[in-house]
């Protein structure tokens, strides 16, 4: 039984503690947070501990930190973690700086503990089964992925300061989306962007509607198209072509419940707005993936190389969408 | 190419001028009706002559006649056009009585002219296609049969005394669609049904909302779903489930738009409304197989046995709602 | 925090277990089971204790008796715990015999405790959500339902003798979901039925394609198509058509993936094949109602004279298919 | 009734000579062709003329030219009908060489003719209901447009040299759909691309995948998603968000039939191959619409304009793909 530092006790951090408990090998020892009363109330519901993330880091009896707590936190307490041989998963982003991101992977690499970024997406039962069928080759050679990956409405204006933009913040999934199913590194990025959905976005110098294209050597395609703002829910949609076919994944209604009348025509309910209903049976699989490599001394399915990689891409991203021509990226 | 002497220029007929118009086959000569302008209108836009149904049928030039007049008129006229040896495409029902149906069949038989009746729904792509998936056994030895009907809305009043009831006049086509799917013919009959859509309905003595079972011989069993009203467009779906699988049907909708939104969910369009619209590709395929059996001189794909087959069920499913009992058919 | 003991240690005793576990007012207190060593690895999964069925019912901590025992024992353990005053949940059946069910509820009445049988499908978001929108007149009247139930394989030859036969086993589902959606009671009842799928099944003189109509008061009629193979996956498909419209809730696929290729068209995933992955949303939902009405100390949502209804209608059911008649029934 | 000379007799000018001859305001007067056998065939079915291109532009009981010859024969018959004062309905596109359309289109201005271009997929009821939808404001303001248009297969290779490329070629069509949608005219273009389907295709210096993306002056973005072979059907959908939701339309099977069976999952059938048979309806209507508006001497819906400018974005798009910039265009 694994016991588990979590670090954070915010909307994130409540998810991850309900898959810690639900984990056949996993056990909430402890919640910190500089929020008091939010650790504590967490850590009472799971019979946990409340340490303070120094304690909590260096308690010999914890075998797992997960960092989940306010993203420019999340390298140092990274590598205070490292220091001390545990496992780490940590939310992503390490960090919204490319240079303390490359300094953070270097302590990891010479640590040699296991760390995990959460890049819950790919543990998603959807996502999964089209990465697999991919993998088995149902559609042949990939030629060209589409992603659709639209919010259900804009993040509230005190977000955008610490959020690094939409391409850190929101598009860095589907970066790491795309090089999941690619199977192959993207060599080139090219971005168009405007903000339609909220003036205070583009009052912060951010934009809320944008494509970003993507090329692999082979001269495969990606496009990823986001929007802050779905006005039907949390649209996550992806469909890859190939030289045999397509293959889709839809966003799925809350019920299957359809009515049809004179008014309504044939209408079927939204797809769940947040992400954590969304997502829930991802963030599940995605813990279960991690605890289960520990265990068994087995890498972890995404490492903190994944989690830099998909940080050049938005970085590149922003360069195009800056200078309007194609660049060159070499992951 | 065939020379159609057309009895009939009302809604029904009207369709047909136009298949036999398409039809590279097939020429309107002639129409028929005792409304003399609607006659006069009909042939001007073919450029047929407008001709007594006494000088129609007995035409020389005539190959073939299409009846689509009154149904209280269709026996005679079949009876005198097989007496002058044309071949003969006549609307169903041939009548609403048994013993005169049997009358008209047996001198049709006689007669030797080709001779079909009107069930254009197994014309239907959707329904056709089904056919021959479950006559290539892709499901195995089918098992149950659903079929739903209900019409848009309920007919006018008016129509309701020479109807015949829901029996003869509606179900009377899902009865033939029971037997063109099932390959073998039923045995038994129950019935239950209601008054529920409109309270002149249940004046009349009519039912409007009705379940009918069949079962064949060797157990198959058809569930007829029948009402006079939907709401939401024409309702006409058909499921087989088999030792294999299942097979179904489902109404289009009219267009593929949908639309998704905050207040309305995932919505579709309505199918169509109006059988004209729904079946047009059917009245056009049903004409095409009669024209190209008797040109072939081959068999006719629906005959007037099926017509009175089908009443058989409809006079049964009668006699079963009346009894509250399972009726044995013999067919 | 309710202390459940929890008679059985079977397949549906494990799903329950992971409820009592999960909701935040029960928790398990002691596993009884005559398959001692499930009970014991039962027990210890949840750090519950392993008691006798007696030690358990009369424990003076237990608040809660959950039944899941071999049918034929349930109405004896209700009976016994009925007498000490505790709350009962009871998988269904109380009891094949309809003698014995009603003594068991006379007891159940007369000892004033809380009791709900479980039929677990009212809880499911999908016939959840179709109650509700019935309740709430989105189409108007309701006049005809269609319950489409079909098993993804039939039930093992083993579980014949026990189970009472595909009415009493499989349809009792079907007719309480009629009545859940209904909220009228059907006045009267007629079947038709074969045994297509296993000649196993018919040797045991049993059914397993069945088709039963109800009719309330009122006229609404009620389709149930049963069958014990569908060949595709758990089918549970059920519209209601009324006034305004219709409603349907559809089977849902295992994920949203969809391949499409020149070889297989269109092509969806299967939807489930097994009860516990299509309805463990609804033994959770169903739990957590139990647990807050006894809680709250308000009637908990389905009693055993709902038990007792089901177990009438699939009398007269019976009744029905060897009559051949329609069967009056009085609820 | 307006008399049509058709010029051209392969498979496209067959598709219009039916539409003209179902037209009830047009009639097939002549056909011409350089293959002499086709345009007799053809003129025979439909009782009309066999007359030279010469004789056809000239004659003076022809009221409308509709040009539906090989694409380079397009502007010279363009300019001699437009000399004659004939309406001209013509195929597109007018010519590959902007500078040859410039003065075509300055001829057909000067002769004051009605001059309509053929971009069918205005005219197809899916779009056209979503371009209705768009006008309306059902999604408010249109933030992102998303045009995935696929062949079925990719064209023989001998139609290489003259189809001018996929972008002239194939894009074209959605260029002309992004600006039917838009009512916006695009101010800037972005390409990338690659041969990945079809080697022939490569080594003649075209592509075969190819996205690009446009955006206007507000911001709005387009992606248009181009392959030569999707492997399962013509894949013909489109999605627009806006302020308000979604709008999508998609493509619908050939028929309605579903299969669901333990090997197939739930399987429906292919969308229809050709293009014929997609957009049948479309040429229908795009013909009625011409014919309409020069019967009532009302602007055409679709102007020689309207070809320069889908033109105009094909040439940016070759060259971003060149120049790895974004192309700024001002039609």
């Amino acid at each position: 039984m694994l016991k588990v530092a979590l670090l954070g006790a915010g909307r994130i951090a409540k998810v991850h503690a309900k898959h810690i408990d639900d984990n056949p090998d996993s056990v909430l020892f402890s919640v910190s947070s500089h929020t008091t009363e939010s650790a504590k109330k967490l850590a009472e519901k799971y019979r946990a501990n409340v340490l303070s993330v120094e304690e909590a880091i260096n308690h010999p009896e914890v075998d797992v930190v997960l960092i989940a707590t306010p993203n420019d936190t999340h390298a140092d307490f990274v590598e205070q973690a490292a220091r001390t041989g545990k496992a780490i998963f940590c939310e992503k982003p390490i960090d919204l700086d490319i240079a303390r991101v490359k300094a953070c992977v270097k302590t990891i690499n010479e640590s040699g503990v296991p760390f995990m970024i959460g890049f819950n997406r790919r543990f998603d039962p959807d996502h999964s089964a089209l990465q697999q069928a991919l993998a088995a080759g149902e559609i042949g050679s990939l030629e060209h992925l589409q992603i659709n990956s639209r919010d259900p409405s804009p993040p509230p204006k005190e977000s955008f300061p610490g959020s690094g933009g939409i391409f850190r913040d929101m598009t860095i999934h589907d970066f790491d989306m795309a090089r999941f199913l690619l199977q192959e590194e993207p060599v080139s990025v090219s971005t168009i962007g405007a903000a339609l959905v909220n003036p205070e976005i583009a009052q912060g110098g951010d934009l809320d509607v944008i494509v970003v294209t993507l090329q692999t050597a082979s001269g495969k395609i990606v496009v990823i198209n986001n929007s802050r703002r779905s006005g039907y829910g949390f649209d996550q949609r992806i469909e890859a072509h190939g030289q045999r076919g397509s293959l889709q994944v839809d966003n799925l209604p809350a019920t299957s419940l359809v009515k049809s009348s004179e008014e309504c025509g044939t209408q079927a309910q939204k797809s769940p707005y947040a992400t954590r209903d969304r997502y829930s049976e991802a963030f599940s699989a995605q813990w279960a993936a991690f605890i289960a490599a520990v265990k068994a001394n087995k890498p972890v399915p995404i490492t903190a190389d994944d989690g830099l990689k998909a940080l050049l891409l938005a970085e590149a991203a922003i360069e195009s969408y800056k200078t309007k021509k194609v660049v060159s990226v070499s992951l």
